[in-house]
């Protein structure tokens, strides 16, 4: 558990905003034959002659989607970019450009976004991402982090949400629910803490959990393996609100029901205990935990030979016809209909 | 002077994400061929085969850029699309989608969002633009506006900030220092109304300040009649900043020295009148206040006749080398070296 590192303490002011723009961006070059003009005019310039464009953006904003008592900021700075590089894995694209749009405290270090921007920068350099632009500003009312990234997919490869078909397969990859149950945990020790500040945080043994929550990663690596072994998902999302809220969204979209068995959804080990630990069923933290950024897809059932023993996807049911409705089949073979009540920003607490 | 407008005050907790999502966006119909799919899937996907494409980001900030006491929530929609259409223009380009990153209170009404989304989609239809993505969530401090804008240009007629030459005319379009008195007087009537509710405030007769300041328009006119008359600035910059730290960029970006004529800026009579009343010099507003949205470029002395008779910019002085400086020469003949005062938001008060 660490406070904000500040080790030298510069003041934002004593460099001012473009003073701080060419900090922060000065040592940065872009890689992608797509970037041709990163930071440094009124706008980025880009070209993408060949093929389609894929756009998203995602806010993370302090004390709803992060606590700095627990995240280190360079931990922040890596998942801001994270999670919009997922959106566009989701779509079967490759993520090459990002901005980033930075709200501080103006009693922020210039160390403190400094680390922020090194956690950007990292995931960048591992995902072959270009930052060609943003904005920096302060805030008067807390930490703020909006990236917009863009990405590139030939047109017939991209996959939407709306592209199932009945008796298509789902899959999802990795294991989920492990970034909630890692939530938990961080919320629990800050809890203690606060109480009494003497005690120390009892997170040994929980890197899982931790990662999960404050570093995820993005799944590259599916959307390569995909390519190398010529499948192409009939839809796809990455499971940021839970896997109940991501299901409902592929149905929606497809004009489809859906069967998912709760004893395929894959959960961790360490997971399944601490959520014991924490009274909350394995599954419910996988439904509607969120934030694992795994991806959620259907196939044809033809295509399950080319996936089967790849072991990056995990069947966990099939596309029904709408009328039979969304529906989780139970371990005792009950079933029950799946609702989203996924993590909500929006809602009051 | 008004508050939030709250007339039915439904809880976005009544509607949740993704309803609130599927309200802000349902009635909105993407226009332009670029945009192959907007709302509604992980990313947007876009199609630019032919041009360039330029890509920026701006954010709005509570109480850093705007107060809601006295910027109708409609107004700050616009404003926030606005400023990113500007940042295209100075490139010479057209903005074609954008996507807004949205964090607000859980405590505002839908339809104060919907006032927001209201100004942005306004914008938009003026300018020709769509909305194609985004993210809307929960604030703890305050309301924050991000949005980024995607648009194009053809590759030979990008206008940089780095292309102006020694001897190049300096122009302005517009007039300057309007939005920064605006400010001044809406801060003026605050305090007045802050201190006794019931006074009126007194912004009769000053329609054209606050309209700079709160719903400020950007220059793509201008863009449209470089076009028509195949007029090319050489560099260009939109005012955002203020005019002392736009010369700056050009001249620091072109390697270039500057001399600006203060007789020369184009001042409305009524910003001269306020600014005396506020006791500033019209000419410090125009360059230290910022948010004009105008656009200031460079030209070859031979393009002067092509923009003479246009009536479309004012020339304000001229490019010299490096070390010649960047100069005001002011009304009586001396010289002073501009100095970057600008609105930084970074720095704290």
């Amino acid at each position: 558990m660490t406070m904000i590192p500040q080790k030298k303490l510069t003041p934002v002011s004593a460099l001012g905003e473009f003073g701080l723009i060419d900090r922060l961006t000065s040592q940065h070059k872009t890689s992608n034959v797509s970037s041709l003009k990163g930071v440094g005019d009124d706008a980025a310039v880009l070209h993408y002659p060949h093929n389609k464009i894929l756009v998203a953006t995602d806010l993370l904003v302090e004390n709803v989607h992060f606590n700095l008592v627990y995240s280190p900021l360079k931990h922040l700075g890596y998942k801001s970019a994270i999670v919009n590089f997922s959106d566009i894995y989701a779509m079967n694209g490759h993520p090459k450009q990002i901005t980033v749009g930075l709200a501080v405290s103006a009693k922020y270090s210039v160390e403190a976004i400094d680390e922020i921007y090194e956690g950007i920068y990292l995931a960048c350099s591992r995902y072959g991402v270009d930052l060609v632009g943003g904005d920096t500003t302060s805030s008067a009312g807390g930490l703020f982090i909006s990236v917009t990234v863009i990405g590139e997919a030939q047109d017939d490869k991209i996959v939407y949400r709306q592209g199932a078909s009945e008796g298509d397969l789902l899959f999802v990859t990795g294991d989920l629910g492990a970034a909630y149950i890692g939530l938990l945990l961080l919320e629990r020790e800050k809890a203690v803490y606060q109480k009494d500040p003497q005690m120390q945080p009892d997170l040994e043994g929980f890197d899982y959990l931790l990662e999960r929550q404050l570093k995820p990663e993005a799944r590259s690596d599916i959307i390569q393996l995909f390519k190398e072994h010529d499948i192409l998902p009939t839809a796809m999302i990455d499971i940021s609100d839970g896997l109940a809220s991501e299901v409902l969204h592929i149905c929606k979209n497809s004009c489809l029901g859906c069967q998912v068995y709760e004893d395929k959804i894959p959960i961790d080990s360490l997971t399944a205990s601490m959520a014991e630990e924490f009274k909350i069923l394995p599954a419910v933290a996988a439904m509607n935990g969120g934030e694992d950024y795994e991806l959620l897809f259907t196939l044809k059932p033809s295509a399950y030979e080319k996936i089967k023993n790849l072991n990056i996807a995990t069947p966990i049911g099939h596309m029904t016809d709408k009328k039979s409705g969304v529906q989780l089949v139970g371990k005792s073979g009950g079933v029950v209909p799946i609702i989203a009540q996924g993590w909500d920003g929006l809602k009051e607490e």
